[in-house]
């Protein structure tokens, strides 16, 4: 065996046979019954459970990035499933390879500009400002107006989603709910590195839900079939 | 463009200027702040809002397959990450691809055999009977314990628990948490379909939080070099 | 460091300061400039280099699964391009994960069943013998005839490629690509466990052409916004 | 059916029952036998089939890419692979996940960077150079010898090469073979938007081999039970 080089080390779980214990906490005995998922994430992602009011932001966060409805990627993974039911993991994970810098991306752009200034003019100055703007939802997007309800509720609302606001404004573009959700992450003090990871875990959950409506209700081979006809009509004799 | 042979259709979700609507509620209004994370992927996955009772039995059967520790598939994102580190929905996507029929598929094949029998008989004739057997835990899982007696406490402890139970009694093996969570999916009526992805949204969450692990206490690397050192020791002059 | 229970050795390659040793064979010296693409592939996949009748069959083999136009993999990968462009070989991932049972995964079936039987009767009693039947390419595949053309030219048509001519007449099908390139497989002596792999690295060069086409000729977003708007229509007020 | 707003349309294939033609080149009568793996995918990316020097040049190159041992990319696909062996398909696909902005995205900077420049003030004015350095291979790398000694002999050693080398001599640095990959993109015309697929293809048909030697001769699994050991050895009591 070779020289070890460095420590390999994880502070996320272990387990004995009598005994499994995830972040710190006994997951039989302190985490089932006790935390739900989106707590649970927070655990993983902070290594703290959430009380009453993070709980309650925090999960609406995630729960804002599920369900988009058949955007690009619910189509690659129902397109998937289409060629390998048997491996559904695998459709979820196409579906996952989209989540980049077009569509879900924006959240931690804006966390990371957050992190470094909350100065306006300095964000203004940028060519282009992450979380703003929406095609359908204008001026305002309901998500957003109601992200930042629950954060006045839950003490939640301070200075980075009133300097989001406040650019939005200057902008005059909508606030969208990948750029309130990159704020409140930065209230909850989440690094912005896991951000993106936010919108990834979500819209896990919303591909299963694709897949399961794909099983029963397909619409792959027949998207597949149309567009098919249709690139390549042209090229035929 | 070509001729529709079969209408396109979902379910899922919808919106509108002002309005956004997941399968039937409407998103800020009756989603955001009402469920958590886990009862959003069972209002996906069965198009209901879970009472009470459904909520913490399926919040507890979802929170138990987020953290495995560094299992193959959180050692496969670790090492995506390393390589494509701006793309960490990719490394989650890469670490999904792994739960297939060896470590996440034996819920789903529990779920797919007590949906089509509950003999005892006929279950015990199968070669090879899914959710039972652990390497560590023995005689029992304390998750199967812990969620059984979750599932008695909300009432749903019933005939698919008590054949799980009584198979493994019979064949002298531990009703691991794969095979506890299977026929608790069934108890909730959950299409054992969707049951694989039951493992696959908890694991997304999960492999987040060692890809933020990762980036601050990486273990990629090392051990991308002692593996290669090692492996191809014996080849060199 | 852990104890190693078991020794961990690859025989792919290996390298210091000033060689680079690829499967026995000199990287610089004995590969560059004279093996091609597939020669390559097959000494990785048996260890062998070709003589030039085996590369020109080998070839000719994988060079038919490279493209099949607009496929459900091929739309896969360019919907995930749409959503990361900064991440092309997510989206070449994305559209591989769909080579499943479907559609390239008979090529496997074949080369397993051949591998097992070259019994007519034993391949008839079968309930579906991959291999067979195409949608469009009737009563003869086009591809099935030049490859086994080839096959002819470099003396390597025999028992596996007859079985399948049998079987396919016995059953009144086509005897498709993805068919006669599973006996071609047999007949080259490849391991049935390395055949699906075929198509999914002559897949991935074709899915490397779609994205450099969507990146200058973009279909992605149209398709989305069609099917989108289609499939929810009937939920809009 | 909604309404389309854009043509969708396809230059890379059709067929027909009788035809079947890839970029405009009849599959079985002009490719088939003709075109050998990297050719293919050089008429993929082109649009034209490559005369002999191109053939040799640019198989050379790819050919290059496909082995570089036990990489973070191969380990990603090989413990994919133990989880899910039914889908070998989705193992490539996460070891070609991590191909990203480390590994294989030099390449594709250096071609991007050389259409844009070919001023050597203005290379060394930036931060970081892709292609430049080598952890092992030192002063030279042997695979950069190799390919410019067949660019030379093709007559495609030019301005691009001769920058990169020129640029490699200022700064004191090993020109990689990711490095000479991408000037020679730029020699034969290619869009360096197709430059870092070059990897992705060529690591697929690696990727290939990996798993098939993981079937055979597996690591997996005692890479897995060694790092998850030494991982959570801190945290037991």
């Amino acid at each position: 065996m070779t020289k070890p080089r460095q420590p390999i080390r994880s502070e996320l779980g272990w387990s004995t046979p009598e005994r499994i214990v995830v972040r710190g906490r006994d997951l039989p005995g302190e985490i089932l019954g006790h935390l739900n998922l989106g707590d649970m994430a927070f655990l993983e992602l902070t290594g703290k459970t959430p009380g009453p009011s993070e709980s309650k932001l925090f999960n609406a966060m995630v729960v804002t990035l599920v369900e988009h409805g058949v955007t690009p990627s619910a189509l690659a993974a129902r397109l998937t499933y289409l060629g390998a039911p048997e491996a559904m993991q695998a459709a979820v994970a196409a579906g996952l390879c989209g989540l980049g810098s077009v569509f879900v991306g924006s959240t931690e752009g804006v966390a990371k500009m957050l992190s470094e200034t909350l100065d306006i003019e300095t964000i203004l100055s940028q060519k282009r400002v992450p979380g703003l703007g929406h095609p359908l939802h204008k001026p305002l997007d309901p998500r957003t107006v109601r992200l930042f309800e629950i954060a006045r509720e839950t003490g939640f609302y301070g200075k980075y989603c009133k300097t989001m606001e406040e650019v939005a404004k200057r902008k005059n573009l909508t606030l969208n709910a990948t750029g309130a959700i990159g704020a409140l992450a930065c209230e909850l003090g989440l690094d912005w590195r896991a951000v993106r990871g936010l919108g990834v875990m979500a819209r896990a959950v919303g591909l299963v839900g694709h897949i399961l409506e794909e099983s029963r209700q397909p619409m792959a081979e027949e998207v597949w079939l149309r567009i098919e006809e249709e690139a390549s009509k042209h090229l035929k004799p």
